[in-house]
């Protein structure tokens, strides 16, 4: 007898190609795969505000390439430093929820900043600058595949386990952070049945984690959001586990609109509620969930999504594309350090202290 | 200072035409208002079962004009019985959950017993059975203005009141079930905040809920079915109220997929969940919400709903049409004969008996 295993073969989001950034399209996924060439701070700006790159692990990474393409040009070196800063302070103007972004391009600067005290020759500050990028897109990925072995320490083979949103290779350099375990269980041969919501306006989980699955052979079934309750409710579901754009000091986490009903649903039915988060994503400044800004976007989202209109004109909309769940709901964090679970304000600062 | 009041203008989804039902297409609303011409049983089987008409006492209204188109050509006493009892059988078919289908059937049937038992001449035999047919209608229209007058004493102005699918004019022959009270709060210059989930797969919240309420000049605000948590944590919402397509006889309530989840939403908020129900959506001979069937319907309508494919090519779909809340998550069944409160068993009971 042989158990069969496979090692995954996502899509890769962001890819530096010497030149220039090429970025896959998520908003045409999975009908095309389109890469996007991009060669300045404003293409990456637009990319990130039109979500053509979604997920705060690869908005961060973009943000990261962004800096390097504002910058790349500059003839010396005070020119640069005030480039790499007037890049990051457009970029950062691009959404407001996730933490990865202002992470990314906080390490960037500051990284130009030391190299700039240095006094290294302007070539070699944007080649060590490039590398940083390339460093928080590599640090991802070996990021991610920790958060995938700690996560999958809660599973067991045959358990059912939902999503929400799309926490995926897609979102992040690879593997994904909520994603992660299921690609791992593939490849150690554990099965786990896998529910993911389509998550409504923007369906990433029907465009987005249900492709990526089911590209790699994960048992994956798609359902509507409102749908979760009554699957729930079947005894079918024995974990959540979701992404997050922003976790605060105490645990609330900010996540894809959705997650908190999720979350509400998963402790009435006693089901365990999990959120995997690099480092990266837990932002101690943000005291608790009301501080985390909360982006609402076009009312065009939910009337006419996907070419056709579904509501009739002029109707009043209401489309956050976020919401925060409080940390009474959350069963546990899960990192690249391990997993933390309640209180919360006291773990996550020891686990930054650790 | 004078107060503005409006008086009900909606469409009517279901006019019989003296020869012909004339049967509004729900799917093509909100972008397009198109009657179509039914003159078979047939075509009413089909009417039914493909949504273009939907809403559990608007499909009970169209099976009992179906009875009539089915019976009418009868050349003689025993075949116009005959055909009668096909036509009601052969629309039994059409769709599994909305008891006002199978109520509507046999009372049309029982009526043609009765009429052929009598003796009378054939011809007094179709007029009446047609006359019957416009009794469920009109008795609708004033059942549901009694539901509304009912469910208004539980509101008050300024209130936020959530609802789900559309159980609004176009589910019945007039007013709806849930929406009715927003109709006569306007009739009374009482102003309600409505929020209608759009209500996925097919959106019946976005294309009909909003499109008439919009219509009738209610303060309406669409959102996605995954954001009724947050609007609740928000504390935009005062109540929810909700329609049926089976009410239990010990108070568990068949709705639309999702309806379920927003009862367990509204419970943890503290809120209020009320649903409007005519007595013939109440089935006493189903004594719990585990005998009701439910429907799966198409994976297609979740995958490529839109006109467009928005998930991956063959992938596994999970689409109950209908789900079922626990008599628990209940606060009132709001009915043409009054408010009954739990215990829904003994009170539904007492509800027929009186």
């Amino acid at each position: 007898m042989t158990t069969e295993t496979t090692s995954y073969k996502g899509l890769q989001s962001v890819i530096w190609a010497g030149e220039q950034l090429d970025l896959l399209d998520q908003r045409l996924l999975p009908e095309e795969i389109v890469y996007l060439p991009l060669v300045t701070t404003q293409d990456v700006w637009e990319a990130i505000r039109h979500l053509k790159v979604r997920g705060a692990p690869a908005i961060g990474i973009a943000a990261a390439y962004g800096v390097v393409l504002g910058s790349r040009d500059a003839g010396e070196a005070s020119a640069w430093l005030t480039a790499v800063k007037e890049a990051a302070a457009h970029l950062a103007t691009s959404r407001p929820t996730a933490v990865n972004l202002f992470w990314a391009l906080d390490r960037m600067t500051a990284r130009a900043d030391a190299l700039a005290a240095d006094g290294s020759d302007l070539a070699a500050c944007k080649e060590a600058l490039l590398q940083e990028a390339i460093t928080i897109q590599s640090e991802d990925e070996e990021t991610n595949r920790l958060i995938g072995e700690h996560a999958l320490t809660l599973f067991q083979d045959g358990m059912g386990v939902l999503t929400h949103c799309n926490a995926g290779g897609l979102a992040t350099a690879k593997y994904g952070t909520a994603l992660a375990p299921f690609y791992l269980a593939l490849e150690q041969g554990i099965k786990l049945r896998v529910f993911a919501d389509e998550t409504r306006p923007v369906l990433q989980g029907a465009r987005l984690t249900a492709f990526e699955l089911q590209q790699a052979g994960v048992d994956v079934t798609l359902i509507c959001d409102n749908m979760a309750g009554m699957v729930m409710s079947k005894g079918w579901i024995d974990a959540v586990i979701v992404g997050t754009d922003r976790v605060a000091a105490n645990g609330d986490v900010a996540n894809k609109i959705g997650t908190y009903s999720v979350a509400v649903l998963a402790k009435a039915h006693g089901i365990p509620f999990y959120v995997a988060s690099p480092l990266s994503t837990i932002d101690l400044n943000t005291p608790s969930g009301a501080e985390i800004p909360i982006e609402e976007r076009n009312a065009e989202e939910i009337t006419e999504g996907f070419g056709k209109r579904t509501a009739p004109a002029g109707v009043k909309v209401f489309n956050p594309a976020f919401d925060v769940t409080p940390n009474e709901y959350v069963t546990a964090i899960i990192t690249e350090k391990g997993i933390v679970k309640p209180p919360f304000d006291v773990n996550l600062k020891n686990l930054f202290n650790s």
